[in-house]
């Protein structure tokens, strides 16, 4: 079955009864995905300062109201605790376990934050002829601990973790503007060149995913990744949080194209 | 004496001894501008979530943390409760008074947000010979009130307040680029052209500020204004605000250029 041109709406029905339970890389293209963080409301405000002070990182396309389970605005006839098939239940920082289906840990004072995603930007690069290493050789982008220091807000801080694609020295100029303008899913390289400078050791080893070579004409650009909030609310230890599983995005309604900074 | 060329942290201490009591237009040239938003921690989630939803009314420069009173790092050795200089006292959404120094309302659970300010916007169209018709008439910009709908977020609603420039013809391309460049301060205009369609009935009668007419050649330019978020606070009858007194803004370190969307 080709999955690859269904709207996001079937696929979120699709997952939901659990007919399709892949990564969602690629599915719905010229859609937004969206990582998924959901907080008791306790912890929403010192989490929604986190991600204004570190928009790279944390850049917020949804933030639900208390208890929404339907997120219509982003996504018509959703429910955001069924709707990613994976999901990650965080107890104390620890992670509890890993399930299909969130519905039996829904609260009325949960509060849903919907993170912008590379893939978002990765279609734009693709489209405009950019050729992305990990993407041809089919593996997961390459990610990275860094130095960079983010911000603190209340109980949330730590580092930025990065992805790292190889592009073409030529292409370089070309993917700084084309990302520049989706702030929304990450925005322009937070680094480009030499690794060691944001405290990457060895760039063929990284932290998650998967190395796919750096040939002699490509040059390694950084972005900011959405494993970092992820991290931020382990370090945290916070009592409750739930997260999309690795791969496994929220399929949105929104079009790539309106993500365009204005 | 001339004040243009003080610093911003020059100004702050002259404004705090009352050495200064003026507008600030035109002051600490180069150095961004803020509007002033104080509101109790209990309020300040559905706040800053309300700017998030709106960020071209909104654009936050920077937020406190609770208590926090000298603004360090976007404004060295600061007050922000003496060092505006003007400050209006809202209770329940009424104006209750407008006082010089706001010290004797701190609390240590408020919360003070810094939103950008278009002072920063029209220096860089200036920069660029793009003539502002209001600045060159020494008036206040012309701002009305619209039908454009803001997103609510808690107790915090309402409808657009936008600012106008008329723009020369040949000039309004540069002008949408050059302000889309500074989202935290407005951004790229939200209306150019017919008045009607954004519910402003009479454009030589604006809702605050001076109308300083429209030429042949020129068209009006609307952007998103900071009295938007005053005006939900004063709509949201919250027990307790404080903002900015109208013209007095807060001069910060932060530079015009380093504003700049990346």
């Amino acid at each position: 079955m080709n999955y690859l041109n269904r709207t996001p709406e079937e696929m979120r029905l699709l997952i939901r009864n659990k007919e399709f339970n892949k990564p969602t890389s690629g599915i719905s293209p010229g859609y937004a995905q969206g990582n998924l963080v959901i907080l008791p409301k306790k912890f929403a405000y010192d989490f929604l300062l986190f991600a204004y002070r570190n928009p790279k990182p944390c850049p917020l396309l949804y933030v639900s109201d208390p208890g929404e389970k339907n997120l219509n605005t982003v996504a018509k006839n959703s429910n955001i605790y069924t709707d990613i098939g994976n999901y990650n239940i965080y107890v104390d920082g620890e992670l509890h376990e890993n399930i299909s289906n969130a519905e039996e840990y829904y609260k009325n004072d949960l509060v849903s934050f919907i993170i912008g995603c590379s893939f978002t930007f990765e279609s734009e690069l693709l489209k405009e002829n950019i050729e992305i290493p990990h993407i041809v050789k089919n593996k997961n982008v390459a990610m990275y601990d860094t130095n960079i220091d983010l911000k603190d807000s209340g109980v949330f801080n730590g580092n930025m973790v990065v992805s790292m694609r190889p592009i073409k020295s030529k292409d370089i100029t070309k993917a700084v503007i084309i990302t520049s303008r989706f702030s929304s899913v990450h925005g322009s390289p937070v680094h480009i060149g030499n690794p060691k400078e944001i405290g990457i050791k060895d760039i063929s080893n990284p932290d998650y995913g998967e190395f796919a070579g750096i040939k002699n004409d490509e040059t390694p650009v950084f972005w900011a990744c959405g494993v970092t909030p992820q991290n931020a609310i382990k370090k945290s230890k916070i009592p409750f949080a739930i997260t999309h599983g690795p791969g496994h995005m929220f399929i949105t309604d929104i079009k790539n194209s309106d993500l365009i900074n204005y």
